[in-house]
């Protein structure tokens, strides 16, 4: 993860041999069996791949700043591609956008970079988003894009709480069992948390997240806004590093892959 | 229009003989033929009706601050049901949203008002709003929910010349010939445009709109936000107060029915 990025060695000559494109990806991922390609089943790098592969005739990989569960949306994913010719960035994005129409994704930005760019390993920073709907009436137009919680949340001392996950800390309990990452211990730069009328956003960035790991801070904010928790019980939970102390862990409706910097 | 509304005559007794509920309603309006039933195709106002009947069985008539057109969406329309028999109104709202369940309709608040409330003929103002997403890429979360412009807007410009559409006018040019208005002349209380990011909004108040009013000036809008029109072209497609001067109608998608007030 923290690894430079090597891009294979070029061959004698002056034309480039890798053309690598930057794609920024709107999605919605309800439907969607999560970002990464898996057999049979739908996703996010699929439904792309595959219009790479109607559009330039190749089987390309595509690679992401961060993979997504499954249900969960993207506002500004950051991947990269390597085409098999030079295209004009512009007409990239118009013949995969072409492709890609029965399916909610869409490229908003494509640009040319060179091959020392890699999504995954050149991200700097990623930002993530939650969305809580605080209301005792079901969703009807953020249906399957927010998180509908019934008992009324109290933001001030969730966002008051959530200062305690910031900074460098063993996250392993709030770490799903899946997670491939070779340490549980990251640092969260902030986590700030507001309310726009039955709306609540719960922002949070990092150099990177574990797998799973902001639903299940998300789940345990959540305890501490209906009064269950305290902020010192969001602590011990913490401090335990210990799945089995995980409070809550959100669904993934809710959650928005923001953006990646590089 | 502008009658008030006379409930019927009172039986002798103490008991009110009308149990009145004024229901808070937010809906998707994407894959319905508009609020208004009709037979045989999907409606809010029919699936509404449909939840009642299966709460309360009784063919309740539900009345609305102001039917949408197909596509159009609702962020808190204002609608009235007389239900046979006195409940505690979050009853009401918990047992709508149950039956509602399967449809993106939802009931946000109920309360019981008199039998001089009605949801058309008591309103004193209607709001809605146009969201317009003016880039390059096709939506995907709010797919089916706003318009997608990929001209450049000036949304200065537009909100300068849609100053001209305040006031008392006659809006024969921004009226479908369906429109079953008595009078052609409406006041609009106020237009305002602004832009956040890639969204534009349109914001418009009045007593009451003519059938199609704020996509015809949304669509001319659009017009001057382009550079084709200008602010005076604007003002002599109004002044002409002719249909076939009308430049442009906006697309269902972006339009909600924000709200009245009475």
């Amino acid at each position: 993860m923290t690894g430079k990025y090597i891009p294979p060695a070029k061959k004698d000559g002056t034309a480039p041999e890798i053309y690598r494109y930057k794609l920024t990806v709107e999605f919605n991922g309800s439907g969607f069996h999560g970002w990464q390609y898996q057999e049979n089943v739908p996703s996010i790098q699929g439904e792309i791949e595959k219009a790479i592969k109607a559009f330039c005739q190749s089987d390309v990989r595509i690679h992401c700043a961060g993979r997504t569960d499954a249900g969960v949306h993207g506002l500004a994913m950051t991947c990269h591609a390597d085409l098999p010719k030079e295209i004009e960035a512009f007409k990239v994005r118009e013949a995969l956008n072409f492709h890609l129409k029965p399916h909610p994704i869409v490229i908003l930005d494509c640009v040319k970079v060179d091959e020392n760019f890699h999504a995954r390993y050149s991200a700097l920073k990623r930002y993530y988003r939650y969305h809580i709907v605080n209301r005792p009436s079901p969703l009807s137009l953020r249906k399957g894009q927010a998180w509908q919680v019934r008992r009324a949340l109290d933001e001030k001392s969730m966002h008051d709480a959530a200062q305690v996950l910031v900074g460098l800390h063993d996250f392993t309990t709030f770490r799903s069992s899946r997670c491939q990452s070779d340490s549980p211990v990251k640092s969260i730069d902030e986590i700030n948390i507001w309310r726009e009328g039955d709306n609540i956003y719960i922002e949070t960035s990092a150099m990177s997240f574990l797998h799973h790991q902001v639903r299940s801070m998300v789940g345990c904010l959540y305890l501490v806004g209906t009064g269950r928790w305290s902020k010192n019980d969001l602590k011990a939970a913490l401090k335990a590093a210990d799945r089995k102390e995980l409070g809550y862990n959100a669904p993934p409706d809710g959650l928005y892959f923001v953006k990646a910097d590089y």
